[in-house]
């Protein structure tokens, strides 16, 4: 097996080096603001801060299963990385969330101005990092992995704007539910598999594959985040003020169930839930069918991005640490 | 003469048809905040409305006047144009400014959470932009002016993160000025005329040349902005709210005079300055020096940048359109 304990330092230490780059004269407070957010820095600072970096995991991983090196593919692996932190540090503000990962969000410690900037700063630094590619492949890989890359940021901020959108918008279908995940989830983990795939110089029809695994991985873990967020242990017993349903969340279960029409779309559209009606509007919620129908979703959608990735034709090592990989996010409890 | 009517038009066809990648089925609203924000559309659309595309008009006078054809350069034409409009609305949530050229900003209309996503949406378009060069001109151009346009970005952000810590500092120099602004204006008209001679094929020389003048025509434009910000025949008669000493903008001449540290410091550390004021503080800080020596810097770099330019060594055609351009620019009353 892989030992990915090395290629998480190895992340590590490519997205400091990058981070590096926003400081300067004057600048350390910009380049600490980024810091803090990435886990290394300040109150609470250390790898539960971190977040699991499964993204530039996913980037290696893809890397050496369509038969590169890990190395050739880290300007990628952390320029992932480095896009998905600006895009929580903006959706922070845009959700008013005070706490990420249990510490202040970068807004609530620096006020919103500053937040945005920051988050602006962590754009640039994603893109600049990603170009390294040039040296670590080649400059023809670079450019259309920069391509690729500007089709994901369109591709996050068009899911973002429809997750806004659906907030305020009581009739909802579970099909408007697909272009918003897809946008918002699966589009980077696609690109995580599809930027591997492509510094590993896969040719397009093995890039496809590779991106159609990441695609589908982010649209079964998502399905599979929307039931924690209602069934998962922490939110049935009336305690946590964090279950999807407090929250007002438009996951799939809530959308099959507004779609329905019956109990659970009334109380719904009555107005905000407490922590302590949660768990009897979560077994309502069962009841009208919309668990069954989610747990379903997330088999298919689990077998369809195993299936995807032995269509890839993964080399035995890579494969198979993407396999477990993908089992461990798929079967996760929380 | 260069007719740059002809120019104009085409900038906004190319913005256009980037501007319309943003939308899709259920997705228009986004691409109609866009287009709103550009100018295109909604109340007030029209020219006033759209500002008047100095950036993208200098990437295409720079690439002809460095021998090559304006219509190669169009692809970062837009991209300049539409990076500018992105910091344009978020640079107006983070001042909490109402209106952008007469008309509500899109934070005003839309909400802070999908002016945000907005914003970052205008960002992704830039960068995809920009990736047209490799069609344009070639695929080392565009991968070298990808690499330009990043670190212009990252520059953009450590200027607005300076801009924003001087609103709340009292004690500054006139030195902190120039890397606040070399962030927010010159590093954009730098990239500007890079990025221009980049698309015709000029080799690092000349590249160095042109960005080097358009470096300093942005320092000379926002010199001579803040004159007109204090001294501009509008906000003498003090009915304006929008002088900069109402705004509390930390200029070059309010800095100035805060390092003098005599009765003008005195007055601004007491807090804000009424519209009525204005006039009398005006004529204060020009009795302590400031204007003179804003007007002295405003002439030395407009200079300096029109050395640049005959450094730069611009053919006849684009050359003179360009001088042209930088005298309008140096000369306004507004």
């Amino acid at each position: 097996m892989m030992d990915t304990s090395l290629l998480l330092l190895a992340i590590e230490d490519e997205l400091k080096k990058s981070v590096q780059k926003t400081g300067g004269p004057g600048l350390d407070e910009l380049r600490r603001m980024i810091a803090y957010h990435m886990g290394w820095e300040g109150e609470g600072a250390g790898a539960a801060a971190q977040g699991k970096r499964i993204r530039p995991l996913l980037v290696l991983l893809s890397a050496t299963a369509a038969g590169g090196n890990w190395q050739t593919a880290l300007p990628a692996a952390a320029s992932v990385e480095l896009l998905h932190n600006f895009s929580l540090i903006h959706d922070d503000i845009e959700d008013n969330s005070p706490l990420r990962r249990g510490r202040p969000t970068v807004w609530r410690k620096w006020g919103i101005a500053q937040a945005i900037n920051t988050g602006d700063a962590l754009y640039a630094l994603s893109h600049l990092t990603l170009s390294g590619l040039a040296e670590t492949a080649s400059s023809g890989i670079a450019l259309q992995a920069a391509r690729l890359f500007h089709q994901t940021c369109l591709h996050l901020t068009q899911g973002q704007y429809l997750d806004l959108v659906y907030q305020s918008r009581s009739h909802l279908r579970v099909e408007d539910y697909w272009p918003m995940i897809g946008g918002k989830t699966a589009a980077l983990l696609k690109a995580c598999t599809g930027l591997g795939a492509l510094a590993a110089g896969a040719d397009e029809a093995e890039l496809q594959a590779f991106g159609e695994f990441g695609r589908l991985l982010g649209l079964a873990f998502q399905v599979q985040d929307d039931l924690l967020g209602i069934w998962g242990d922490a939110f049935l017993i009336g305690k946590s003020t964090e279950s999807d349903l407090v929250e007002g969340k438009k996951s799939l279960p809530v959308l099959y169930g507004l779609e329905k029409g019956a109990a659970f779309a009334e109380r719904w559209q009555r107005g905000p839930v407490s922590p302590e009606e949660a768990p009897a509007l979560a077994a309502l919620l069962e009841d009208e069918g919309a668990r069954l129908y989610t747990e379903q979703a997330a088999a298919r959608l689990t077998r369809q991005a195993m299936q995807a990735l032995e269509d890839a034709n993964p080399q035995k090592e890579g494969g198979d640490a993407l396999r477990g990989l993908a089992q461990t996010l798929l079967n996760r409890e929380k």
